[in-house]
Formats: structure tokens, C-alpha cells, sequence
């Protein structure tokens, strides 16, 4: 079974900026498809905000296991039925990775029922990555910790509810710490955020970074059958409760209505 | 220090159906608010989605402790510029409390980021609420178990996050469970949410749900002082670092200014 | 990559109890290991408490991926060091599994590091197991619940602690509730509790809790090499700090000292 | 109410080393609890190492509502009977606060069920303390990040399990990262690891330092009465079932019979 990935880019800077251009002439969507199509049993390709329906229509999202997200300049230009549509993937099983300043992105926030805010640097400061969970599937095959010579810098506190696990911490050379790999499961949909990724640095080039992104896809992937109807919530009629009762009380609703929303 | 409560209803029942009115004649708000006005160190007022604003203007909130929140019929009717002050609200540290059918709620989904759908079922059926964690502050002065006579059914799979604590488990007499006390925390709020409740039954004047409900906005009730820019992400400028860093490498933004979002 | 699972059982009532050996004549670890080696990727073993080292030796939990336990009659005939070498062999990765009454074994308890107590009646009643998690990969193929007609019930509150997820609930006839699925990680282990499994019913012959012991290894195998010294608190010297710094203050160890344990 | 917190300390280094004896001429206890005792609500006592039952009789502990543990050269000297007696306690509510090196004490390492290892460096580097969460209780009164100027390091990977919630993370001159407050619940007892804290340096004289540790006794205690019997595994007789059952299929057990532990 391949593990059909599909990395968006709102892919702004990469038109606008000549540091961001150079650095990636294919867009950081592009390195990053290069680094999962290198990996066995992943299919990788690109969506863009600049594509219709920012390339993520209903019928792409049927067919995407794991969406990862790069977003920055222009969150606010993603229609926000796109936006609700990804969530509603999400909670059908859809794996979904938020890359960087992706935590202001709005599916992300959907996602997380909070602010996602945080401080930061631009200063291409040191960046040392320590892992808090040895063994786990998202640091296999990396060391205790390693270090992106530039980075932007992100500090805590870190707006997010507590995840289900903190698998990596960042420390920064002027001063700041920041829970840099976090996951969380919405519905049946795994998630993960993924903080390293500032645009004016080679990030998505760093072998290491490249190997968190594999081992977020794998992980990521739920082979379950996607859930059909995410947000129904059904009505148990009297005579279909697994113990049998009967009707009792007074009631609102009568046989056979749908509930209210 | 007195801790405010705001109890929030929607008030449609009460109004438009005969069963509804005879078993809450001031409201499901007004009964909530009685038991919580006889708690030490507790001052309720109540608020309706047929006020101004719906009772919740930004001054109200801020001088809110804990928010409780009853909705059903009308939950399109809230106003999202509402919804979304209610969750800033909750982040910026203000209590919040969802009983019943504000599962659906757009509070509550916007806090979860989830789908928050069960299933269900109006059959005046037996509901007996077991404790899974004794002593937990909201389950001071309970039994281990107590029962409901009659109650709507509400059924697991429930999509919401995995919680903080699973205070309250529900057995059903048709069969079904459902996890029916659940603590979450979303930036500096703490959030509770509370299954039973049904407008067709008495549950609210029986005295374990409002010791619950009495127990839940002590616990709920943070006494810091609200944040004041909760979705705030600022700059820290290279010179205020902790640690002396000097800039370095390429960058994509000038000193000073704003992020993106 | 086959997964090598060891079902551990104290093999007792099997050779005590006519009802245990006409349904187990294989002991219930035969039954499981069977079931278990018709799993895709799967082999299966057994070990039992009358063998020398209880069929643990340090060479046999080096080899082991999943280890899975049922215990009841003779927990205390467990050697406390078996047990200890079990719950390091859980923090070095491998996977563990407690069934039914192994919530008082000696490796559950060290690992939860509570009383795991819970309350419990042994009436033949029916039990009905839900998912409170659709597409959790432990309940892959699962019907949203399924029953079995009789087993011992086991009551909350359940003294373990909060775990990452709860994803099976218990209704019993009786009018009680349990948290009959829950996951935990113990240092590079994944933990599973599944509560079925009394010994006079033929739990371990049921389709849909086959389904969940297969499940189960599958999600407990943790694929990355053992931890060799996983209790190890290593002094990073200060030359070979990640940063350059120099010794400062007063200190209380020497060079190259090993630390108090 | 008062709130009754014991300070153990272990009480070797003010004996044996003239730094430690010299920074703390009343023991690091005697310091921590003046620090405690001038908290309203709060009253403080100390125990050690040297008294009888290490001055926790099972009457002291039943009379302490917060215990904080001091330990680092003489772990091994602390009797099982007593360690367990401590984990017992907070299975019952007693609040439990491991400071700095009682990582590897007994009664953490057992409530924790885990190796409870890291790095460490005796070094005088300094060390900042980050919220991650604001507003948090045991983060009330201090600013996002404060400075300890000489601390012993500690690095990731904690071998912890995941927490209820990450309160605070540190960051370490020398380039580590270390999750520093950490909130978990073992039964109706809440706990709390604290980091920094090493004995030759002035750590438990700072105000910030103090300020944690009067907010940790606070979010500690559970003021529910202790639970008495919180190893018990109650029968629920057939007859006494919640809801009416008869004994149906083959039974293990006679009416009245203990269970097996």
C-alpha cells in the first residue's frame, strides 16, 4: 500500500522573495516532495493556494492520507470552506502535518480550538532540537539532538492545548525554548506539528528535518477506510437500543426526527 | 473573592413547549442559577440568546468567572462574532462550562476542534453517572455511582479530543455508555463538559447534578488575571533577546515589523 | 519483519479448575498464541509461570516485540525480579499487553505505578464493548460495539492513570461501567489494558476479541532497536557541552563522577 | 483550613559538604519551609532521613496534606516499607512535590512506573525557566521567564511518562532543553516534579524559586477527605448489583469470596 502524501505551499515568498526563490527554485512544496517520493511505499505531490480551490478539492482530499501544510503571508486568502473542508478530512482520518508558521494557518487553529500563538526572532540564531521521547516513530534514526546552524526563532508559551505527546523541544541560542514536535489525534485523524521550516533558511534541505518529515508521514497514516459521515450524529431508535426499553416520559423530539444542530 | 457565574441559555424550549415550561417555569437558566446562588463565594446571573448581543457583550465576558452554556434548538442562531468572543474569552482564562446538547454548540466545536457528534436517543431511559476518578474536585460530595430516572440517551463513539480527565462515565439502560464529564484546558481556560440535562426531564433540580454543577464552576474558576492580548504573537527584537545574539544570515522581515497571520 | 509475540500466562486454573481446562485445554495462552499466529506478520510463543524464570530470561525479553500477560491466581508468585526485568524490558520498547485480571500483576502495577484496583462481580452477565474512538488502529475491523454474553464484570472507579487514550468503554447488565481499553507509554513501550478475559467464559474464543489481541501487537510493536542502557543517567562532561561554556560556581561532584542513584 | 506540607530532605550534603552546609545552615528543608510558612493558608514542618520511619510514621502521613522530597545521595537508604507507604498516601490525596534529584528517588520512580533518567552537568551555567502554559496556578505571579544564574544541568530525553500538563520548560547555557514542572495525578493524589534545586548553589533562596513552591503546595492539595481502604477491590454481590441480575454460566468464585491480588 502507498501512502498518498500531499504537501500544500501557499507558495507566496517563493514568487516574491529572490532569498526565498534561490533557496528553493521549486518551491518549498517541491523539496519537500522530492525528500517523501525518496522514501518507500510514499507517493508525494504539491498543491498550491494559487490553484483552484488552492488545489484541495473534495475529491483530492478523498484520495490524500497525509496533508502537510506550509502557510505564511497569506493565511487569510484561504476560502474558508477549503479550510473547513480540511479539518472535516482530518476528523475522517486524513493524517495532517502544520509546518511552521502554519500554526496561524486556519486549519490548524480549527484543528486546535485555540490561539496557536507564540513569539518570535528573525535572526538566524542557532536552533538545537533535543528529542523528550527516544525510540519514538517520528525520531527514528535520529540522535538525542541536532542543529540548524540558522533558524528563525519561535518561543513559548506556545498557545496549544496539551498534546497527546511532545516529542521534541527546541532550544535557542538567544535564550527562548519551544515545544517544536507535537502530536495530537482530531477524530480519527492523526496530527502533527512540525516547528522548523522559516523560509530565508535551507531548513527543508537538512537531511534531519527531511527524516522527521518521513517518519511524520508514516506515522501520520491511518490505513483505516476514511469515515463517511464524520458529523452525523444518528438517531437510536427505541426498538434498535441494544437492551430493550421502552419509551418512558415525555418527550420533544417524536420517532424518526432529526436531532437539532 | 466571589467567583461570577454566568449560566447562558438559549431559552427556546421553555417558550414554545408546554413540558419544557412546566418543569422550568423561570428557565433551565433560572433553576441552574438558584443552585448555584446558594454556593459560598458564588454569584450567578443569567444571560439569553433573545438579549442584546445575546447577554454576552465584551464587558459582560470580561467581568465573567465562568460561563455555563444551554443550547439545542437555537444554535444557528447564535452569532459567530459571539461564538468566537465566548472562545477568546475561555483562552484569555474564563471558566467554561458546557452542559448537554452544547456539545454541538458553536463554543464548544470552536474550542474542540473536532466534530463533537454522538448518538442519541429520547426514551426516558435510567442514566447512572459513575465516578472514574474519586475525589476529583468535581465529584466533592458525590457516591461513586448516582442515578437519573429518566434521561436522553447519548451515545459513544463521542467526537471530541481526548480530554485532560474522564471525571464521569454514563451507563444507559438501552445499552449504550458515554463519557459524560470531561476536562480539557484551552489557553488559560478551564473547560468542563457535562452531559446530563435533557429540557423534557427534571435533571437539573436533582441534587447531584447541581452539587456537579456547584463543584464544577469552583473548579473551573481561574483566579488570575485575565490576559489581556491572548491571540498576541509578538516580536522580540534581536537586542531584548535573553541571551546577546547578533543577526545573521538573510532575512524576510525588517526590524519592527508585524508578523504574518 | 515478523513481530515476535510471547503470551505470558500463570497457566493455574487450568490445571486446578474442570471449567478452565474443557474451555482452555490448551491454556488460554494456547488459544491466543493460535489466534495470533494466523495473524499476517505475526509469531507467536508462549511462556508460563512453572518454567524456569518463568519462561522470562533476560535473553527471551531481548528477543521478545509484544509481550502479553494474564494473570490472577498466583501474581505473587511472580519473582519481583522477573517482574522488574519485564517493565525495563517495557521502557527499552517492547510492547505490553495486560488481559483481564493482570491489572494486578506485579509488571502492570510497577508500570501504572498506582493500586489498580477496581470493583468486580462474577455473575455471568453481558458485557457490551464500545469504541469511543472510530478507526483507532487497535479497534481496526471493529463493529462500534460488540458483546459478549457472559463475563465477570469489573466496576470503576478504576485506580490507574489518566492514559493517553481511552478507547473502549465496557457496559455491564449489571448496571456498571468500565474503561476496558486504555493506552499508555512506559519510556519507548507502548502499554495496552484490555479488560475481557475471565477464565469459566470463552472470551479468548471470541471473533471480535481476537480481533483486538491481533490489533493490539500490531499497534504495541515499536519497529526501532531495543534501548541498550535505558536506566542510564549519563554526565555530559562540560567540554562536550552541545554550547562552549566554562565551569562556574562550587561544585559537589568531580570530573567524570557518577551521579547518585 | 490549613494546609499541612512536610518537607523531607534527606539531610546528608549540609552534613558532609561545607558549600551545601554553608548555603543551607538550616538544611535546604528549613529554607523551604520558612518559605512555606510565610504563605496565609500554609503550614509547614520538616522531616528527614535520620529520624525513625525517616520521620514518616504512617500517622505523620496521615496528617500531611503535601509531602515535598528532597533526596539525591542516599535514595537507597530510604526503606521500601517507607517508599511505599508515600505512594500510598498520594493514592489516597496527598499531594506530592519531587524536587530537583528526587527524580531518582523511591517514591517518585515508583509513582512514575518508569526509569526516570536523564542527562546531568555540574557546571554553575545558567538556567531559564519558561511558561509554557500563563496563568497556570503554579505559574501565578511570575513573569513568562525567569533566570537561575549557576544550576546543575539536566537534559532531555526525562524518562517520564507524558504528563498531565508541561507547566515549564528550561533552557541551559551550555545548549539542553529539560521539561522542568511537570503535573501528573496517581489516584486522588496530585504531583508535581520541580527541577531546579541543586545543593550548591543558592537555589531555594530565590524568590521565583519560592514563589513555585508556595503555588505547587497550593495546587497539591486535595482537601477531600483521604480515601481509606484505596487498595481495595470490592465484590459487588450478585444481589446487590446496581441493576437486577441473576448468576448465569459457570463461576470461579463462591459468594463472599476475596479475590485474588
Amino acid at each position: 500500500m502507498t501512502i498518498r502524501a500531499v504537501i500544500w505551499n501557499e507558495n507566496v515568498h517563493e514568487q516574491e522573495n529572490e532569498i526565498v526563490a534561490e533557496l528553493y527554485p521549486a518551491g518549498i512544496h517541491g523539496v519537500i516532495a522530492d525528500a517523501l517520493n525518496a522514501t518507500d511505499g510514499v507517493s508525494a505531490t504539491t498543491a498550491t493556494l494559487q490553484e483552484p480551490e488552492h488545489g484541495l478539492s473534495a475529491a483530492r482530499l478523498a484520495e490524500t492520507d497525509v496533508l502537510l501544510w506550509w502557510g505564511h503571508a497569506a493565511h487569510s486568502d484561504v476560502s474558508d470552506a477549503v479550510a473547513a473542508r480540511v479539518a472535516e478530512a482530518v476528523w475522517s482520518g486524513m493524517g495532517f502535518i502544520a509546518l511552521h508558521s502554519a500554526h496561524f494557518s486556519k486549519p490548524f487553529k480549527a484543528l486546535m480550538g485555540t490561539a496557536c500563538n507564540l513569539t518570535w526572532r528573525e535572526a538566524g540564531e542557532r536552533e538545537r532540537i533535543w528529542l523528550t521521547s527516544r525510540n519514538h516513530p517520528i525520531a527514528a534514526g535520529l540522535p538525542d539532538h541536532f542543529t540548524l546552524e540558522n533558524e528563525e526563532m519561535y518561543g513559548e508559551p506556545f498557545g496549544v492545548p496539551e498534546p497527546l505527546e511532545t516529542v521534541f523541544i527546541s532550544w535557542f541560542q538567544g535564550g527562548e525554548v519551544f515545544r517544536s514536535g507535537l502530536t495530537y489525534k482530531r477524530g480519527a485523524g492523526n496530527l502533527f506539528y512540525f516547528r522548523p521550516g522559516h523560509e530565508t533558511y535551507p531548513t527543508y534541505h537538512d537531511p534531519n528535518i527531511q527524516c522527521v518529515l518521513r517518519n511524520a508521514v508514516l506515522w501520520a497514516h491511518n490505513p483505516a477506510r476514511r469515515i463517511a459521515d464524520v458529523t452525523d450524529a444518528p438517531n437510536v431508535p427505541i426498538d434498535a437500543a441494544p437492551e430493550p426499553i421502552e419509551a418512558r416520559g415525555r418527550r420533544l423530539h417524536r420517532d424518526g426526527e432529526a436531532g437539532f444542530r
